[in-house]
């Protein structure tokens, strides 16, 4: 275990309890402490995770958690986020229910992004809520998806359609972790830490491409450094914005054209290459319509090139397809999509108050077709 | 259409937005003026009721929200607390999806405690919450269920064990509907509004006994006033307390003996039946423990006799049973049950700081062997 020293990032939160995000070299031995400091009226813990993480981190956690003098149980489901879906939600409900943990009972969501929105739902429905501590082992939830209180799970017809807001009570970081991750896995994670340079702070987007070898390669100080700026960009964004009515719009930088491709990919195109890639596409659109300083998209392009993240598609692309999942978004008002254009390389595009631009189908279909 | 004024009730929520419940004859008419005045972002409406109700009314709430200016459609599924489960949940949120209601959709909560506890689940999980609106048609929705943003469904292993907080944008109630209700029904509702009076207001709860005939016969003014004053206090008890940590738990009162007589009966004893039993019993108990005032709980059984609820089991009671299940309730702490008793009627006893009294299970085997 380093001897690193704990950062400690806060989130605020409208209308629920503030939060800190702690990060630390070995932080999953000092899951126990966090849990009895930040919910003390939490009597049984249920460490959720998938079987992967299950058998890397399940019994340390578990251990740390008894060790503070809680009880703790671990309940695994299969990883992937084919898993992700209202059958496993309701399948570790009733486990947990016939464990018997009560209203008085707390969950701790131990893993990737699927683990996390798929623990925080749990706990956000389960006898009408009980808090929630999040432990993120892959770089994407760690920069992304266990800040912000979003929890969830896909149906058919979509994703992430079925959820709730249930901020977690504290998220602890072990940076650690990334140890044990495929290194395709670190890079996906990069995808969001660059966009959170992109939308806010130029010198940390391009630390990340500076750093490449070195956050590729799992070493632990480079993950601590990217884990804490994306944390504090994360945590200062939603803070000032829990409802994603606001600033928070500015996180989906990239997602519009992200998310059509991905979607079109029927989900076999990663969510961090599919985010790398609308960002490139985005940067450019805005450069094309005058509103992004030009050579913008050229910059992202090199910076994720560098992190060994896909900058244009494999092949040509389903122009209506891609748009019709564009107007299909639930962030679509009117039947326009909004995209968040970047002014340049570190500051979003303000357009009349709003962070993000509604864009005539005309210059995505443009966009789309020579891409 | 009676021209009687209109009741509003505020409710304050913490953490949350506060929200009016609005009482009138005729207010049915009124839904969509209430829509466009408690949530004017929302663009369309689903109306989520089951399928005894959506015939009786579901069209002229529906013309009600376009006539003021928003689409709506009518969803409906099938009537009885067996469909109150996850999969109902899931197959209606499915045809919303399928139907196109965005993010800046809401659902109308219409009909008895069913339909508002599973249209309000609807709405609090649709893409992280969506807002809704509880018009409740029974009289147990209207003075219990539809205030206090419980939603939520039963799975197999208990009820209501899974569901999230949801306060409403607003309640409009129409006690014009009590006429198309079943007398059984109504009967049913009003257990819970004697709990109201037995716990804070004893003339109140005389008055639902001596209006039995009118109450029983569907009588709308005299709904309106068994409504208005219901709505009242249960407003203020969930007003000082949304989360059911302290106050709230006066609600309790009947619900301990009461959801275990409920359990074990497989629920095929009514809720309303239970919780009347629950309440004399519980009265009975203090009495015997020198907690509550001796008459009580002869008093209460008056009331309720005369309202047509059952005051005691029918046959000798499963005991080991009933305690099984009432050492397995979520609000169990430290293995021993919990009961609200009353000091006297209109008044619930303080024990310790506390709304309820932890009892042995020695007085509770008494309790319920000789009832």
């Amino acid at each position: 275990v380093t001897a690193s020293a704990e950062v400690r990032v806060p989130v605020v939160v409208d209308g629920a309890r503030d939060y800190v995000v702690a990060i630390r070299s070995g932080g999953l031995d000092a899951v126990g402490a966090h849990a009895v400091d930040a919910a003390p009226a939490v009597r049984r813990w249920a460490v959720v995770c998938d079987d992967t993480v299950g058998a890397l981190y399940g019994d340390r956690v578990r251990r740390s958690i008894e060790g503070a003098g809680r009880p703790a149980d671990v309940f695994t489901f299969p990883a992937g986020e084919a898993h992700k879906i209202r059958g496993t939600w309701a399948d570790v409900t009733d486990r947990l229910v016939a464990a018997g943990l009560g209203r008085d009972g707390g969950v701790v969501g131990l893993g990737g992004g699927v683990s996390g929105d798929l623990a925080g739902f749990v706990a956000a429905t389960y006898m009408r809520g009980v808090p929630v501590m999040q432990v993120p082992t892959s770089i994407v939830a760690m920069v992304d998806s266990a800040v912000g209180g979003k929890t969830g799970v896909d149906v058919p017809s979509g994703k992430n359609l079925v959820g709730a807001f249930h901020p977690p009570v504290r998220v602890v970081v072990d940076p650690e972790t990334v140890r044990t991750l495929p290194r395709v896995e670190r890079a996906q994670g990069l995808a969001e830490a660059v966009k959170h340079g992109a939308i806010v702070d130029a010198d940390y987007a391009r630390w990340i491409g500076e750093a490449a070898t070195d956050l590729l390669g799992g070493d632990v100080d480079a993950a601590n450094r990217l884990v804490a700026r994306s944390v504090e960009v994360k945590a200062e964004v939603v803070s000032r914005d829990e409802r994603e009515s606001g600033l928070r719009e500015t996180l989906n930088f990239g997602h519009t054209v992200g998310h059509a491709l991905e979607a079109l990919s029927d989900y076999t195109l990663p969510h961090g290459s599919a985010v790398s890639i609308g960002m490139v596409l985005e940067a450019r659109l805005g450069e094309s319509l005058g509103w992004t300083a030009p050579g913008t998209a050229a910059a992202l392009a090199a910076i994720l090139e560098s992190v060994e993240l896909p900058t244009a598609p494999t092949g040509p692309v389903d122009v209506e397809g891609a748009l019709g999942f564009m107007k299909a978004d639930k962030k679509v008002r009117d039947g326009r999509p909004r995209v968040v254009f970047l002014e340049r390389l570190g500051r979003v595009r303000v357009d009349g108050g709003s962070w993000a631009s509604a864009v005539d189908e005309e210059a995505l279909r443009g966009l789309l077709s020579s891409a």
